[in-house]
């Protein structure tokens, strides 16, 4: 255990933040050695401040730390950011500046031409701009927006196998993606609220980046037409998106069965631990994928994909199900941070 | 009052069932002498059997009533028809042969060559159709399927203005639509189910038939490709349904607007007690509509569209929201029987 | 229409304002002329600036009215208070002084020992504390706590009929008693909250003054053991309360049902407008009362008293519902108007 | 693994049974070997009748096992049974008398006076009644009432350290407290059921056997007056109970906090593999415990007992949260199993 890397959670109070939280308590390479917070937070034991919201447990450990203010004097290689967007862009760089390869969840500096948007199974060679950046020895990885993450992990083995022309998604996306306090209750029992701020321009536009090349000017954007639709219902977690793609070569429900079901990647070939096998679960029960039942599927890290069917409209047609607060944030982040360790763009950092 | 026209409700204590009861209880035209159910409930006063789930009080004469068998010795002009689809083809049949005008809400018949499927506002005079039916007086009129009522309202004024060549839907419907006993609770709650039996199908198929023109031999569905996705979500009432369109002629959101705005129709200009005005709310909130809020517009008569922007796969998008219950089952087959009346299409009635 | 008596409501865009705009809208004695709210919403329309809630629609002559600062400069002679306790001890007072009988939801006043606190069936000769107090006009008068109001109107009966010795309730009540933002989503779907902050104070506290006697030195209080215990579940509006009592005569389940159905009061002897009949609904279905099904009693006025039975520790046990924001605050104290007026408690203003 | 006890369960498709089956899948002592259901599933993998509702995934190994009809014909020496109430009455007789001994959830042979009802921290030595039974070699145990376990682990150590007079407890039960399909959704959304069909009832005579004295014509009955009012709420897992209590020495929080922290108890003294540690969690925060944070304290074996104060009518008043189908049926079963087999009470069959 010794041997375990020191990390940093950046605003872990907050919903992602206790994802976080919660899924380094046990990480095998990773160990938690501080939390930052608002100053409103700083200097109070984490177990005094946070709100926490998931249903396992709040980690004893952590529990007892004592939060500090999100400013870069830690000295670690390594951190996580859960911050709010408001202050993570010029947080995320003094970090990065101080010398930490930061992984961030905040939309901040995911498109920003040399940084990195990742999802590991889908673009893993991305992570390579990292090396490009201008700091000394710190870095800025992005993991893209929660919705995103579940409609690329679906649609990249369509992408390689048959090409993709147009995606047009309808997301119906749980209440933990508004954060906390979030979604007002009075707004979510025996209601649907269409709308998420920012969310469909995000999802129109990051899955370009992902699922493009990566060329000397930074990445080229893919050339697919994407429109969305996304909607929040009152489900605590898990992300379902309604599909339907139009492909450059013909494609059928099995063939495309086929291919989700064939795929693995880099970080199943590397062996990270947070990668989930398969990574795409196909399920061919009538109703499902369902959030309650599929949302842990691979420890939350996996997509589940169901009711592949042709559409009249643009060809082939699916649900995809996705957990947005682990696959979609925390765990997604830890995920990329594995990967950029196996790479080893973390300076003075192995694999153990 | 002396003048209202009696009417029975034929399978009165499902979900739709007691919307009609509910929504008779004070219609200006008719009056509900006669309701029927199963055997098990036949005999009994409807106060007894009916498992209400109205958030309106069951209105006390009906509570009084004797549930009948569901036979046709009612001798009545018109009756309204909830019953399953199990028993409705052969029960409005029988009904219709003993000389009533049978106004249905159950899918048996809609597909029928010479059965109008009618939304009034769109092909009021599909009803004509009726004069066809080979019975010595009565007739078979169907109101088509909940999640189709609320799409052909917001898309009749852009097939009018722009014409339609393409439309992509995906739903979010409430739990009422599922009848009762439904959807389980467990199913419900924290959770989506990407799955509605026969729906997507329905919602593919009906609008063709309604947006088509009535020919000599019946009607000639409209050319247009539909794509649906229908989900269930944790609401009581209202259907959600984020819709993209590829129009004939270019469109925008304003002239979109403009022309939903604009739209009354044959129930509005003949003042049928169920018509709403407007027909159609456009709201220009951001985050509306939602069911809660905008279901109960018009009387649950009116459909609400808003965020109405453009779509980059398809042209123009929107979300339309309609009380499934009311304008989508009762309501709607109440309002189809207003016209009926008004067309003169059940004889021996005169409107009021 | 020129006759009614003009009226403001303090802190219009809360949910407790909302519920005053929609009920006032139509109210045949009283008519809305100013609202006031944060300095953040002052000089702008209320349509543009209130979160609306309910589902009853925004009536459009409240929605184009301008809100005001909450300033004493209205010169009206009755006026609505639903400010926030925070501000509304010194606000009312305000009013008061220059001339207003405040009619407040709020609790900063109720325990004040001139102040009185009324539930108009229950304590209607309380309305004359008002005149002792020593604003030269205006005056005070207070509605009680939400889940207050449910109980003491079940309570009332059986305390003249019988005798009340000790009670013990446990309250569920709905989300929207939180106000706005109010219960965080994350907090309510799939849980329930055993806490609500001073709530068991004010049930065990308020009701003894409700029901003692106006005495020379303010309300004597009746001498009862109230134990409450108070929880939010996910219910949009509707408080279900819990309640066993111990009578000092002897008490069953037909006495206390015959109790309850003979009650009437004296907003029911005066025909005030928004007095339900009866004010007691006692049901003998096996599994109500309900929220959903039973909160709009009477107009939402009316409380609902459901599964009575032996209690084998305190002698009878029943449930009570109530609707929390119409009988439980704004209808609450518009019914209480209408009695401060009916009694000539409003200077210079007469029954309409 | 090979020494592992065979074991079966009777009812395996419904919410309990589910909850068997996963439980099982990774116990150190059991190996689930066979299961049984309905005619209906007979002959069928389980994976493709069962209408899996748990959010851990169907375990792979019994998604493959064959269903049986559930018949004595299995020469397992410990059965557990899920079965509905209507069958489990012959059919647990039924394996007794074939050798079996059967640990049941049905509240079939609870009263019966020589079959122990057993919360193994509350009465372990009521095992041995199973001795008097006359099977040759088969006995039936019981495990109580879900929401008479959350209760009863509450109310043992205050009556072990002050004794108990009288209790007044109110539930708010879980949904998957009703099985399957159980509470429609329309009756669960926005809504609270105050009646759960012979709860009351059970937890009203369940505690006194359970809190009884084993004498030689079998339980001798607690002499504690209980009043319970049970109520279904919109939470899928976690009864929730606000109980009052009249102990016969004085009692405060800070000793009943003490009484219950030091409580441990046989199941912990054996080391059984399901016994909590600690049995009882007291919370301290002031809004817990709640559902969907505690019910799985200690794996969802433990009890979270907060808000303990004084009450104005017993004397002590706390709220208590247990899993309704973990510790409060399968879980509770398994533990009891454990029990038995540890204290030599299944034949043939030793301690691993």
């Amino acid at each position: 255990m010794t041997a375990r890397i020191p990390v940093a959670v950046l605003g872990a109070t907050g919903s992602v933040g206790q994802r976080f939280v919660s899924l380094l308590a046990a990480h095998p390479w990773f160990e938690l050695v501080a939390m930052t917070a608002s100053d409103r937070s700083a200097g109070k034991r984490y177990g005094d401040v946070v709100e926490w919201v998931l249903e396992t447990p709040l980690p004893s450990a952590a529990a007892r730390m004592v939060v500090q203010q999100t400013e870069p004097v830690l000295g670690l290689p390594l951190v996580f950011s859960a911050l709010d967007a408001a202050v993570a862009g010029e947080a995320e760089t003094a970090f990065a500046a101080a010398g930490a390869v930061v992984v961030s969840n905040a939309r901040s500096h995911r498109m920003d031409r040399d940084v990195p948007l990742v999802v590991p199974e889908v673009n893993p060679d991305h992570v390579e701009l990292a090396r490009r950046q201008t700091f000394s020895r710190g870095a800025i990885l992005t993991n893209p927006n929660c919705s995103t993450i579940g409609l690329v992990l679906a649609l990249k083995p369509l992408a390689d196998a048959f090409g993709l022309r147009r995606v047009a998604v309808t997301t119906l996306q749980a209440l933990s993606g508004a954060g906390l306090p979030g979604v007002p209750s009075m707004r979510a029992v025996d209601n649907v609220v269409p709308f998420i701020g920012g969310e469909e321009d995000k999802l129109e536009r990051e899955p370009l980046k992902i699922l493009g090349r990566l060329g000397p000017d930074g990445v080229e954007p893919a050339a697919i037409a994407i429109s969305a639709q996304c909607t929040r219902v009152a489900v605590l977690d898990g992300h379902t998106e309604c599909v339907s793609v139009e492909t450059v070569e013909p494609v059928d429900p099995a063939a495309a069965t086929a291919a989700w079901r064939a795929w693995a990647s880099e970080p199943q070939r590397l062996g990270l631990p947070s990668a989930p096998r398969p990574v795409v679960v196909v399920t061919e029960a009538a109703d499902r994928p369902q959030p309650r039942l599929d949302r842990s599927a691979g420890g939350g890290m996996a997509v589940t994909v169901g009711r592949v069917r042709p559409c009249p409209v643009l060809g082939l047609k699916f649900v995809t199900l996705s957990h947005n607060t682990v696959r979609g944030a925390a765990g997604g982040s830890i995920l990329l941070a594995e990967l950029a360790v196996a790479r080893g763009v973390v300076p003075g950092v192995e694999k153990p």
